[in-house]
């Protein structure tokens, strides 16, 4: 079994990471898919005149800010224009998809964080109440395994749930170490808009190529901005029992199987 | 077994409908719910600056002229915002809702017609060849069976998917009405912004309370613009072994207890 997350950042082919997805499908490789839809919230948003905001958590991380116009906008690019757009690429190309976001069936059920703590622009400490954000905990494993034991690929998408039933944005990269972890796959392969983790951010070519288990933490220090969460999701998976995590690039082709072949940050 | 279908047109309660869902969903009545989201598709249309636009077919049928562009803002209304919010307020209501569209697993499978034969502004016939439209033919039956066998409570929408697996605008009443014949569905009860088929469009009080199955043919005279195709559906319904149509009111609290009350205008 692997997990495979993509990305919604600028630049990522959908086009290739689905034929790869269909053909390792098709060889009956077990795969699940989680996609994103980031870059696509924020063109949309700033058309609907409802610009995105993103803020800093007092811990270092930044999240989108959820007000509830975005969480009805981030619903029509995630679960409306994004995941339907996926499956029908995955029909096309003869794998029978099923699209889910984690609100249907409580497939992704977490806790909605009431009040979190931010840093503002001017560097100050403020807290903010109307944010429908969380964290996943829980999977709903058994319907999981009722479509993925009758042939079906799943291409799931944040929002999740909270336990009150409010749909909550949910950072992607760390639904899919969670969905890796229940599903006790062997790989969890997370695929964005650069090749992996790099030394140095803006040249490509310092691509860090192993990470082994024990240092991951190590190599938070070179995760900048969006990548932190992808390196917290990794380590989420690994501590849970996924055997290997690899960061690669959905911009080529065959990106699935680059990854499953090495090539990326790989970290076991 | 009861289907209901819901419109998606102006002053319609999701609220109420899904409440009513809820608690009869409870009650271990087994229900199939389809939607439609013909109004803030129309709204998000205009805003997004692609104005939504209406062709009328030779056989005198209004229809959403669908290019692929408004197949994008199609999918995230209908899709997105409203599946998710229904699926949402059935989650909050203590219904295990999934919300599934026509293209994922192939659920709604059907031809897209190639070319269409419309009668332009001026009066003129036209074929449009770049419409994303088509018509439901067949069902995943065994997809809904494995849902429902599970407990989880179907909220189903447009687009279905073309032989060929594009996604494909298809009338909602109709697919419904395909749905309720698949499952061998007691009633189809289909919901929308007026208290039945009337007499005189323009004339609430003037409901139609009863039609004869034999006399079915007769009501279309009755029948409007998109009522027309309601209509259509109900025919083909009950042609296809469905016990009972009612076209009822979505605007009201409880409207499908109502409707299962004989409120509306109930078709047998």
């Amino acid at each position: 079994m692997i997990v495979v997350k993509v990305g919604g950042g600028k630049g990522i082919n959908l086009d290739a990471v689905t034929t790869d997805l269909a053909e390792l499908n098709r060889a009956a490789e077990k795969i699940v898919l989680v996609h994103g839809g980031s870059y696509e919230t924020n063109v949309l948003s700033e058309k609907l005149g409802h610009p995105p905001k993103f803020v800093t958590s007092v811990s270092g991380y930044e999240s989108r800010y959820t007000d509830r116009e975005t969480l009805e906008i981030f619903e029509m690019v995630y679960c409306g224009k994004i995941n339907k757009s996926i499956v029908e690429m995955l029909q096309q190309k003869g794998a029978n998809a099923i699209g889910l976001s984690g609100i249907d069936g409580r497939l992704l059920e977490g806790t909605r964080k009431d009040a979190i703590k931010i840093i503002d622009a001017e560097g100050r400490r403020r807290v903010l109440r109307d944010d429908f954000t969380g964290k996943v905990e829980r999977v709903n494993l058994d319907l999981l395994n009722l479509l993925l034991g009758a042939g079906y690929l799943l291409a799931i998408t944040p929002p999740a749930i909270s336990y009150a039933g409010e749909a909550i944005n949910v950072d992607g990269d760390r639904a899919a170490a969670v969905l890796a972890a229940a599903l006790k796959a062997d790989r969890l392969i997370i695929l964005s808009n650069v090749p992996g983790l790099l030394k140095d951010v803006k040249d490509e070519s310092s691509l860090i190529t192993r990470v082994k288990k024990e240092n991951v933490e190590q190599a938070m220090a070179f995760a900048e901005g969006r990548f932190k969460k992808k390196v917290m999701g990794a380590t989420e998976a690994l501590n849970e029992g996924v055997g290997q995590v690899v960061f690669a690039d959905a911009r080529i082709q065959r990106p699935i199987s680059a990854a499953l072949a090495g090539k990326g940050t790989v970290i076991e």
